[in-house]
C-alpha cells in the first residue's frame, strides 16, 4: 500500500507533483505549512514518507532543511529531480487579453518578471503559495484574474493555461529528497547513490583527507555542503552525497572514512533520481 | 578620511554596530534596504565602501550574498565577528511591569521566544527590522511599548534596556564582510587571511586535489561553501576562506592550486578579524 506522502505547501505545488512522480499518479499527499510540519508529520508517524526540497539549481541549498533532517532522525529513502515550469492559468474561457491581475508567490512572480513586466496594466498580487493562489481562482470564480502556478494546479483547480512556461529561466531544477523513517525507510537493492554526514576535527587538511579517501574509492562527490555545528562556534559539519556504479565502493568507502572523521552518519543509500 | 560606509538596514542596526567596530564609532553609514542595494551603492561608487553579513554561526551561510559578492566585481578588504545580544527597551522611566507590547524583526522575537513567554500578556509585533522597531517607540512616544534590538539602538533613540541579553541561544555570532571597488580596497599589509573562488572539473577527485595542495602548505581551510554555477545544472562553484601565518602560503597556494581547477579568483586578502 501506498504512504500518505507529507508535503510542503499546498494541493497543486510542486511538492506535490514531485510526490507523484516519485510515488504514482494516485498517491495521497498531506500538505503542510512548512518544512518542519513536514518532518513533525513523518516522524511522528501521522504519514509514511515525507517529501522536501533540499536544493535548487538556481538558488542553492536551502540550508535550513539540512538541518531540519539531521536533527529529525529520518532517513533518506531516494529522490526526486524536477523542472520548475511555472503558467499562468484563469477560469476556461479567459484570453491574455481578459487578464488585469496576476496571483502568485513573490518569487513565482519574480522568476516570470519579463513575461509579466510586458503587460504593464496587470497588476500583480503576492499571495503565501502558487497553487494556493490557483485555487482562489477558481473558488472566487473571478473572470480577470490569473494565476502563475505549476500544471497541476490548473488540472486540479480547472484552469486554462492562458499563457505556459512563462518563467524567464528555463534550467530551474529543483531536488527534492524523499524521507521516512528507519523502519518505513525500505532497503532498497544496489542503491547508486548515499547522503551522509561528517564532521571532522579542524586539523588542517583534514576535509582533504575524507575527501581524498572517496576519490580513490572512484566515488563521485555530487553534493558537499558544510553547516554549522550546533554548540561549536564556526565549526561545521558536512552534509556530502556520493555516486557510485557498486554498493561496495559505498562500504569500502565508509571503512576507509571513519577513521579519519570525528562522527559520521549515514542519511540514506538510494537510487540515484530522474528529471521530470 | 574615512569613507561613508552601506550597511544593510536600519540605524541602529548590526551592521551599522559592526561598521563602527571596524571603521570607529565616528563612521557615518548609509542605510540600504537590501544586500543587493548595498552591493549596488558600493559598486556605483555612492559609497567609499560596504558592509554585508555572510554568515551566522547557528543559522549558517546567508547563501545569496555569496552569488551577490561574486556577480559584484568588489573586493572583500576585511571582516567582522559580532556577538548578537538582544535587549528589551522603552522609553526612559519604562519598568518590566509596564510593558504591554513588544515590536521586532520576528527571528529577534523568535530568538528571545524564551524570555518572551514568560510574559502571556504581551502582544508580540513583527516588523521589518529590530533597530526601526526601537526608532518607533522614541518617535510615537508610546508608554508600554517595548522593542528588541542591539544596544546602539537604546543609545541611538534614547531608550532605556529594561531587560537586557534576553535572547536564547548565547553564542550566536555573526560574520561580516568589508567590501569595496577594487581600486579602494587598499592592500594590507602582511594578511592573514584570503577569501576566493573556485570551479573544478567536476572529476571525480577534483575538489579533493584542491584541497590537499592548500592543506600541503600549512593553510588552514576556515570555510568551504558550495554555490550553484550559473548556466551549469547541478555544478558548483566552491567559496573559501583560507587563514595562514605567512603571506607566501597563500601565493605558493595560487601557484599550486590554480593547474588543478578551471577558475580561480581571489576575492580579497586581509586580517582575520576580531571578535567584538
Amino acid at each position: 500500500m501506498l504512504p500518505t506522502v507529507a508535503i510542503q505547501g499546498f494541493e497543486g505545488s510542486f511538492h506535490q507533483i514531485a510526490a507523484r512522480h516519485y510515488f504514482g499518479p494516485e498517491t495521497l499527499t498531506a500538505p503542510c505549512a512548512t518544512f518542519s510540519e513536514v518532518v513533525r508529520q513523518v516522524a511522528s508517524g501521522s504519514t509514511g514518507a515525507g517529501l522536501m526540497a533540499i536544493e535548487n539549481s538556481i538558488a542553492g541549498s536551502i540550508l535550513p532543511n539540512y538541518t531540519l533532517l539531521r536533527k529529525s532522525g529520518l532517513r533518506v529513502m531516494g529522490e526526486v529531480y524536477l523542472r520548475i515550469r511555472q503558467h499562468l492559468m484563469a477560469l476556461p474561457g479567459q484570453q491574455l487579453s481578459d487578464i488585469r491581475e496576476v496571483h502568485s508567490h513573490p518569487m513565482a512572480l519574480l522568476q516570470c518578471a519579463d513575461f509579466l513586466n510586458q503587460y504593464h496594466h496587470w497588476q500583480l498580487v503576492e499571495s503565501e503559495d502558487t497553487a494556493l493562489s490557483a485555487q482562489r481562482v477558481r473558488e472566487q470564480g473571478r473572470p480577470g484574474v490569473a494565476a502563475v502556478a505549476g500544471r497541476l494546479a490548473a488540472e486540479l483547480f480547472d484552469l486554462e493555461v492562458v499563457a505556459e512556461d512563462i518563467h524567464a529561466e528555463k534550467k530551474n531544477y529543483t531536488r527534492f529528497l524523499v524521507v521516512a523513517r528507519p523502519e518505513n525507510a525500505l532497503e532498497v537493492e544496489r542503491p547508486n547513490k548515499a547522503s551522509l554526514y561528517f564532521h571532522t576535527n579542524h586539523t588542517q587538511g583534514s576535509l582533504a583527507r575524507v575527501l581524498v579517501r572517496i576519490a580513490d574509492l572512484g566515488i563521485n562527490l555530487s553534493k558537499l555542503q558544510s553547516c554549522p555545528k550546533p554548540g561549536s562556534t564556526w565549526h561545521y559539519y558536512f552534509h556530502a552525497d556520493l555516486e557510485f556504479d557498486e554498493p561496495e565502493q559505498l562500504q569500502a568507502a565508509l571503512r576507509d572514512i571513519t577513521p579519519v572523521t570525528d562522527g559520521l552518519e549515514v542519511l540514506g543509500m538510494y537510487h540515484k533520481g530522474t528529471t521530470h
